[in-house]
C-alpha cells in the first residue's frame, strides 16, 4: 500500500520501520529532517514538505503533542491538500479536545480519521508488539488493520468516536503515574525501616505486581537510575496535565492526578528536565529527608 | 513436626490444612470454636485454649488484627507458658509498633520469632501458593522453611529484624489499595467519555498492568461487584492506618495514602461494611455524579 | 476628568456609579445594553462600541474573565484606536498570561496599562470602599490615583509590572477557597459530633477568625444558604484554575489548590451552577453522609 | 473561692495568676517543681502531689496531652482521692476519645467535669483574654463562671456534653493549620512571580483576612521567623492527628486535613522540632525549589 507517514521521533521512526518492512510504499516526512535518513535506507522515500507525505493512501501522524499537530494540520492547513477518502491515522497522545476538533476537520473535508494511539515504548514499538488502541468508522478501521498489524501485536477496537481511543490513553498514562507514585512513596516507608528499595521492589514486582508497568519502572527506582528518560519528565506533567483537562472538561475530580501533578512540579522546580518521570521516587524520599537521615 | 495454629478465618484455616496435608501433627485453636471442625476431619487435633495450641514446637498464628494479638500474647499472656525455644511464626499483618513489641517479649521469654506476613488471598492459600515474607534470625527461617514451603510457593527472607517483614507488607497492601484507587479514578474518567469501565479495565489489565493485583480488582470494578468482599473494606481501611502509623513512626510523608484514607472513610461512612474495598470505584463515580448524569 | 469605562457587569457599574458621583464625565458600554440605564440616569453618556468609551483620558475595564477581554481588545482590535498616552485600567481578575500580553499589547501602541484588580464585593464596590490593588508605572498611578480613590479605601501599589497586581489577586482568591473548604471540613466534623456548624461557626468567626471572609461565607455556611450566589461557583472553580495555571507558569506546587480544584468540581459535577461557591460545606457533608445519617 | 490548679505550662502558670489575682486561695501543683515559685510569689500555696490540689472545690487542669492526663487521673487515681461533688475544670486539648472515657470515670467517681479547652496564646491568657469554650451541666458551668470570667473576656457555653468543647477546640485548631498552609502556599506562588511574602501578607491580612489567626502567622510567615516557636511544630502535627482521630471516629473524610499532616511530617522529618508550626511555609518555598532558584 503506499502510505505516508510524519512525525518521526523514537516512536514513530520504529514504527515507520515496521511499514516498510512489512512491504508497504511509505513516504516520510519530519519537521527537522535528520531523522528520514534512517528509513530512507531501508526503502522510504524522504519528502521536503508534510503535505507531500500525505498524498498516499494512508497517512499516519505520531506528532509530539497538541501544538505539534495543531501547526500541521490547521495552521499548515494540511487537510486542504489531501485527496477525499484518504485516511488518517493518528498515533499521537493529544487532547480530547483537539481529537473532537480533528474528527470534526477531517469530516468537512471529506477526510477519513482515525485515532489511534499506542501503548508501548521505543523497543517495544521496533518489535512491532504494541497495544494499538483504535477507534474510527469501523469500516475504515478494517481497511487499515493491516497496516496497522505490521505496528503493533494486538489492536484494541475502542469504537467510532475517535476521541474515545484517547481517552483510553490518557487516563492509561494516569494509571502509569499513580503506579510510580505508590511505588515512590512505598520505597520511601520501606527505606525508613531499613528495607531497601531494590528489596522492596522485587518482591512487589514478582509477586502481586508482576506486570510490565511495575517492573520497568521499579527497576529505574530501585537504581535510582533516571537517566537517559525513558519517559522524559515533562512528557510526563504533559500527560498528567491531558487527564486533568479531561476531567475538567467532564467534571470529573481526580484526586489522584491532582497528587500527581504537584509532585511531578515538585520534580520539575529542581530544574532537571532530562530526567524519567519515575524521579517521583527521589521526590519522595527527599520528603523524608531520607538522605539526610541516613536512611 | 509437631505444630501448632492459632486464628483460623479463611486465612488461616487454607494455611493450617496445607500443614495437615504436608503430613504435620496440627493442634489447632479458634477464638470462635466451629472453625476447627474442617480441619480436624483433616486430621488436626482441637483444643479448648490457645496455651495448649502452643506446646508443639512450632506456633503459628493468623489473627485478626493488632487487637485479637495483644489479647492472646500480651493479655492473655500466652508466651509465659510456652517451651523455651519454640518458635512463634507470626502471619498476621501487624502494626510495626506491635512488631517490635512482639519480638521484644519473646526474646525476654527465650522464644524464637518470626514475621511471616503472606500475600494471597484464600484460594491462593488454599493452594499452598502464597508469597511469604519472612523476617527473623536465619537459622530459625530456615527450621521452619519446609512448613512454609507446605504453605506458600516462594518464600521472601527479609533480613532478621522481624518488623522488615510486616513493612513490606503494609508497604504492599498500601500498593493494592493505591491500585484500586488509580483504576476508580481512571474508569471514572473513561466512562464519563463513552467508555466503559469494563472496556477500559480490560485493555489495561491485558497490558501494561497485566497483573493479579490488577487483574482482580479491575475485574470487580469492571462488573461493579463489591459483595461478597474479598478483602473487606475495614480491614482495607485498617491497613492503610498501618501505613500512615508506620509513615507517622518514621516521619515519612505519605500524600497517596492520606487520600486513600479519605476515600476509604468516604465509602465507609456510607454504612455498608460488607463490601469489598474495591467500593472506592463507586466513590470515584458518585463524586462526578455519574449515575446521576446517566454517563 | 473625562473618562470610559466598559464591562458593567454588579461590580463594574458599581464602580462606574462611583466616578459619576464623584463629578467625572464618564462614557459608558456593555456588550448587553441593558446595564447602561441606571448609569445614564446618574449622568453617564452610553456609546454603541468600545471604542467609543476608549477617546478620554482613561478607559476603565472590568470584563468578566480571559476570554472577554481577549474579544474585546485583541479581536476587536481596540487598542489600535486609542489615542497615545491613554491609560488604561484593568480592573478584572484576569491569568497571568494575559497579564502579561496586555502589557505589552498597550507598550507597542504607546498607551499606558495598570493592572487594578479589587478585593470586595459588589456591595463593597457600591460604597466605594474596595480594595485597590495596583500595577504599572507609579507615575501613571499617580494620575489615576484620585479616580481610584473614588472607587476604593484603599490603594495597594505593588510595583511597576503589571501581573504583579494579578498574582495578588490571584493567591488572594485562592486564599479565599481555602478559608471556605476549611470552614466546610470543620463543620462537618463539628456536626458529626453534635455541635452546628451555626454554633461551630460563631465562635470560630467572633474569636480567631473574626474576618470579613470567614465572617460572609461562615454566614452562608451555617445558614446552608447556597441561592443567590453571592460568588458564584463555576467563577469560584475558574479562579482557582488562574491560581494552577500560575502555579504551573511558575513550577510551585500547590496541593491545597489541588485539593479545592477536585472539591469545586465534585460540587459543578451535580449540575447546579447557580450556587455560591461556599456550597463546597454541602460536599464536605455529603462526602461523609452526614444528613443520611442524621447527623 | 479555693481551688487547685494543676498543669503549670505558660499556659496554665498565666491562667493560674489569674486566679490568684482575682483574689481565690490557689494551691498549685507542677509535675517538675520550678514553676510554681513564680505563682507562690503572687500568693499560691504550692503543694507536692496533685491529689493534694485537688481538695479544693474546684480543680482546674491544663495538662500537655492525652499521655499526661492519663498519668495523672488514672494511672494515678486521682479521681478516686477527691471529695464527692467537687468541679473539674479540664482545659487541655485532649481527644474526643479520651474527653469521653473522663466524663464517665468523673460521674463515677461522683465528681463533677467541666470541658473548658481555649483559644489564645500565653500572652492572651496573661491578659485573662482568653475565649474559653465550656461544655458540661449548665448549672455546674454556672458555679465556676466567676473563675472563668477571671481567665477568659468570653466563655462560650457549648451544651452538657463535655467532648462538644473539645470537637470545637479541635476543630479550630484544625482552621488555624489550614489558614498556615493557604498563606505558606499563596505566599510561594506569590514570591514566584516577583512579590515578596511580606508585601503579599501586608494586603491580605489587611483587608479580608484582617483576623488574629492571619495576622500572628502572617507575620512569622513574612519575616520567615519560626524561632522562638509560638505554638511547637510537634504540637501543631499531634493537634492535627486529634482532627484526624476525630474523623476517623465518626467517618469524616477531611483531606485537608490529611494533607496538613503530610506538610507538617515533612517539616518534622528535617529534624528541627522546636520551631513554630508556620514553618509550613518553608515546606511550601522548599517544594519549589524557591531558594535554589533565587526565587
Amino acid at each position: 500500500m503506499k502510505v505516508g507517514f510524519i512525525g518521526l521521533g523514537a516512536m514513530g521512526s520504529a514504527m515507520a520501520s515496521n511499514l516498510i518492512k512489512a512491504g508497504h510504499e511509505v513516504t516520510v516526512w519530519n519537521r527537522s529532517p535528520g531523522a528520514t535518513e534512517p528509513l530512507v535506507s531501508l526503502g522510504a522515500k524522504a519528502v521536503r514538505s508534510a503535505d507531500r507525505a500525505a498524498q498516499g493512501e494512508v497517512l499516519f501522524s505520531m506528532l509530539a503533542n497538541d501544538q505539534a499537530a495543531r501547526d500541521i494540520f490547521f495552521a499548515g492547513d494540511l487537510l486542504s491538500g489531501m485527496d477525499k477518502g484518504t485516511i488518517h491515522v493518528n498515533h499521537a497522545t493529544i487532547s480530547l479536545a483537539l481529537a473532537r476538533e480533528l474528527a470534526q476537520a477531517h469530516a468537512q473535508h471529506g477526510l477519513e480519521y482515525v485515532a489511534a494511539p499506542v501503548f508501548g515504548r521505543p523497543d517495544v514499538a521496533a518489535a512491532g508488539k504494541l497495544n494499538i488502541l483504535a477507534a474510527g468508522k469501523p469500516a475504515v478501521i478494517e481497511r487499515v488493520r493491516p497496516l496497522l498489524d505490521a505496528m503493533g501485536s494486538r489492536i484494541w477496537p475502542l469504537g467510532e468516536a475517535p476521541e474515545r481511543a484517547n481517552v483510553v490513553k490518557i487516563a492509561g498514562n494516569f494509571m502509569l503515574g499513580a503506579a510510580i507514585e505508590s511505588m515512590a512513596e512505598a520505597s520511601a516507608l520501606a527505606r525508613a525501616h531499613g528495607v531497601s528499595a531494590a528489596d522492596f521492589l522485587e518482591v512487589m514486582t514478582s509477586t502481586l505486581f508482576a506486570a510490565p508497568a511495575y517492573q520497568g519502572y521499579g527497576k529505574l527506582i530501585a537504581e535510582q537510575r533516571y537517566t537517559p528518560a525513558g519517559f522524559a519528565l515533562p512528557l510526563g506533567y504533559k500527560d498528567i496535565g491531558l487527564a486533568l483537562a479531561a476531567a475538567d472538561a467532564s467534571r470529573v475530580p481526580l484526586p489522584l492526578a491532582g497528587l500527581l501533578r504537584d509532585s511531578l512540579l515538585e520534580a520539575l522546580s529542581a530544574g532537571d528536565e532530562n530526567v524519567d518521570w519515575s524521579i517521583l521516587a527521589q521526590v519522595a524520599a527527599r520528603r523524608a529527608h531520607l538522605d539526610e537521615r541516613g536512611l
